[in-house]
């Protein structure tokens, strides 16, 4: 038996004194566990492991087979390549993501279900049909792929982090749209993945699956919302992820984690069907989007998704923009973001822009200090723009089962009392012409970069800060701006993994803070809390440039494996 | 003098009577008026001709020279090729319709703003320009161009047809960017036009500018929102106008007119810096669009405007969808739509929408009848939306002034009475999930249509009655269901002039209704009453494929005219 009190919140003391939303989520955490096999059951020695690297856990714990550490280490493009190529079955492939995907969970309550039999028995089904009509179903033919736990899936919950939706599970003909887009792409459907409540955290925990920690680093964060997903791929436990970001949720994961993510613009990627965090809202845009370990899987992923045609009856929201092959100049020029004038990155951070930086001049291009926003104060105005409503929604939801807020939500408690007015039209109506004002005035910076990039053109990309530091420490996570910024805005973005925390390097003698906001962030900084966590940055481009985008992340990407 | 109570709701007694409102509406419309020069005032005689078409008094009152009106006659495509060719100088083109402009002003009140001294002073300079570089400004080098009210310009009010704002003129600087790039495409302007009330109604009248009437029928309405564009480009006092639609605003006029339009799905066109009906209200878009009399001149507006890139620095709501050319295949498949099932069009409506089929199938295109929705009960949930809001917007710009309420605003006036409740938020997410919901069920049953067409594609467009009369009768307006429909699903629209109201054709002997809505519309119904009338009919293609629209269109309207 799993010691489950690792991973949940709720004490079995609280379910046992027949607390309604405890005995919820201890019954659904004991599901999703049962469906693990028993032979993939740890070892109570392996899982009482201490170590804060718990990454090399499945290579070394004896469950998986030679082939099924090469298979779960490869690369999702190559594997996809390996599958169409008959290389491996995929069968066998998804036999060994189930594994580690078991493992992974065990050891960090990343997944919030598990349906490993109907994946085994679909994969043998593609198999079959690949004997015997020779074509591959699609680009992601065979592929294991995981689905953050919004996505619906039938005969699965969609709890989004609740006890009272742990068990409401989505009947046939009501999968998301895009669930039905990765089968028809050949994708294998394996498991989903565990979020924050109501995805509304930049950090992963539940009253279900308890606390998702960072692989790398026990004591850190996963990330969030889509911090399962981080988990779980950081683990190996999946080759690709499907996540979504509405202020971060990829971004932050990816960065703590270790990953690659495209955050795209709204209406490239169908979200139709699938649960949101406020239904109806339409103010500040959730996307869905892929995490994996390379450029390569992403691309992949989000051309396959696209040549779909999501807009003629996926989503409605979906644009019909295809796919636009993109052919680079010669000599880009990147803009870069050193602070948001707020706080200053962490030093791990900051080195990490630096080594994006000199290994782009390395590689001939050019790199400008530019004066766009690396941040604008959300805050001001998010109450407005969704967050009175949404708190609202989170409330009710909890309230169905008695729920207890979870750590953190303080905010979100506090605007949602019941003596809180509704939240009026009047007041969304004046945010949502700050938020245009502001994407009006941050269209003309953009533009005028012209000016100072030698190359006639707009930056190709804006290199800033992903998250302020690596991956933080457990319920620590606040000051997303350098993500929220452009959410706001819709632009498109990528997170791609530079460095690792380095106890030397990344030491600081003495601290000057410059505001409230540093003093209270940096005051306990000690490079030791963060040991070996990966360190991301992030890359922007206008709106709906995700093709461009991602073929200047791949340059920006190639020049630092360069340098590497 | 000009009669200026023909045009004025308010009785100059109220005025006297020290109502600020009343004083404000006159003072405004006799600025307007005072802006026409002397020697272009129409005698009492003809203003007090009593015939119900006007179209004619134009070329006969004897303001205009046999030149103006062979250029006040030309086509606006046309007109453009000739600036460009020195054919005509700007001037010129310029005076002829700022001359042709006031004389539908004085007789339908079409005008919200004139500014005929700064227009020709524009035009002057760019003929200037042009004698200088030997290079038109643009694709619209040299052409007047009206716009509708809610455009800013400089040293104008945009009212919008509140007495409030009158005289609240456009500061340097703060011009709305539609209005900046008719500029930089060489436009010359001269004069806003007439809205409704907040540009909340079907017909245009407002307590400034007065009932603006059909020329082709004085007893008959111009249509609204972008009333005052529709009299004004019947009337030939501008080639080309830019007005806008939130529900019809831009196709219910075009099709009282004899017009032709294109309401693009949004996202196209740029509207930032515009005044907007409510701002800050996105759930269901207003659109900019042009109207003129043929499609050649509604494509070269469109192609001239996505060629400036609004996305980039105009409007941060605009898509990076650039100017998409169109290859059609020989043979085309329409799907139509005859009726809603609730209001039936009237005769001349229905024979035009005949006419469309006919034409189409003589030249060798199939139609097909489609289950497509012709209507959707918006009003379950249009308040939601955004008009209990709305309406509260409304209010307060009335009773800045003491204005009251203008006719058949009923409706309006009751639900933003000061005891209503805010409009809240959650209300506005419920009706946002219906809304999408509906589109996500059209788009299937539009990509259904492939396995009727015969050409193995969907519907290349759908036909549909544009209003279900030709004209509606003054403050008759009702059921835009045929228009609004499109609104909230975003697809984008066309209208086409098809024919006028036959007296022996359309007469109708014994009506049988089918419902209430039928019964209170039908019942007084003669022929007679239409006499003159443009008759029109709709074009649909789904979300954001304008040129495939206009392509589709111009197939149908050369159909069209080949029988005629």
């Amino acid at each position: 038996m799993v010691r489950v009190e690792d991973h949940i919140s709720v004490p079995r003391s609280d379910a046992a004194n027949n607390l309604n939303w405890a005995l919820i989520a201890h019954a659904k955490a004991d599901q999703v566990h049962n469906r693990i096999p028993q032979g993939w059951i740890l070892d109570e020695e392996i899982l009482a492991n201490q170590a804060n690297d718990i990454t090399h856990v499945p290579d070394t714990c004896g469950l998986l087979s030679k082939r099924e550490i090469i298979i779960t280490s490869s690369e999702a493009k190559e594997l996809a390549d390996q599958l169409a190529a008959k290389v491996y079955t995929s069968y066998e492939v998804t036999l060994a993501f189930c594994k580690r995907a078991a493992i992974a969970h065990q050891l960090t309550g990343c997944l919030s279900e598990i349906f490993f039999d109907k994946a085994l028995e679909a994969a043998k089904g593609i198999d079959e049909q690949y004997v015997q009509t020779g074509k591959p179903l699609g680009p992601l033919h065979g592929l294991p792929v995981s689905l953050k736990d919004h996505h619906r899936v039938e005969g699965t919950a969609a709890a989004i982090g609740y006890a009272s939706l742990a068990f409401q599970e989505t009947k046939a003909g009501h999968e998301s749209e895009m669930t039905k887009i990765m089968r028809h792409l050949g994708a294998v459907l394996y498991c989903k993945t565990s979020v924050p409540v109501g995805m509304m955290s930049g950090e992963t925990y539940n009253h279900i699956t308890g606390y998702t920690p960072n692989p790398f680093n026990r004591s850190l964060s996963s990330g969030g919302s889509s911090g399962g997903e981080g988990a779980l791929l950081a683990m190996r436990g999946s080759p690709l992820g499907v996540g979504s970001d509405i202020g971060g949720s990829l971004r932050i994961p990816a960065s703590f984690c270790g990953l690659y993510t495209l955050k795209p613009s709204f209406g490239r990627f169908p979200a139709y069907g699938g649960v949101e965090s406020f239904p109806g809202q339409e103010a500040l845009r959730n996307v869905n989007g892929p995490m994996s370990h390379s450029l390569a899987a992403i691309e992949m992923w989000s051309k396959a998704v696209i040549d779909t045609e999501p807009w003629r009856e996926a989503d409605p929201d979906c644009l019909p923009i295809p796919w636009r092959e993109v052919k680079l100049p010669q000599k880009l020029c990147f803009g870069f973001v050193r602070d948001d004038g707020v706080l200053r990155p962490s030093p791990s951070v900051s080195r990490a822009l630096k080594l994006v930086i000199e290994a782009l001049e390395a590689a001939g291009h050019t790199v400008v200090q530019v004066d766009l926003p690396g941040r604008y104060n959300i805050n001001l105005y998010k109450g407005d723009l969704y967050l009175r409503q949404g708190a609202k929604v989170i409330r009710e939801n909890l309230e169905v089962a008695g729920e207890p807020w979870p750590r953190g939500y303080d905010h979100l408690e506090l605007i949602s009392a019941p003596d809180e007015p509704p939240a009026r039209v009047s007041d969304l109506w004046q945010a949502c012409m700050i938020r245009t004002r502001f994407a009006h005035q941050v269209g003309k910076l953009w533009s005028a970069t012209k000016d100072i990039t030698g190359t006639g053109r707009e930056i190709d990309a804006l290199i800033t800060p992903c998250t302020a530091w690596p991956a933080c420490k457990r319920y620590e996570f606040g000051h997303d701006d350098y993500l929220s910024v452009w959410s706001q805005l819709d632009y498109c973005a990528t997170v791609i993994p530079v460095t690792k925390v380095d106890q030397q390097l990344d030491a600081v003698q003495d601290i000057v803070t410059l505001n409230e906001v540093e003093a209270s962030v940096w005051q306990d900084y000690r490079v030791e809390d963060y040991a070996n966590a990966p360190v991301a940055v992030q890359l922007v481009a206008r709106r709906l440039h995700e093709e461009h985008l991602l073929a200047v992340t791949k340059v920006c990407d190639e020049a630092l494996r360069k340098v590497a």
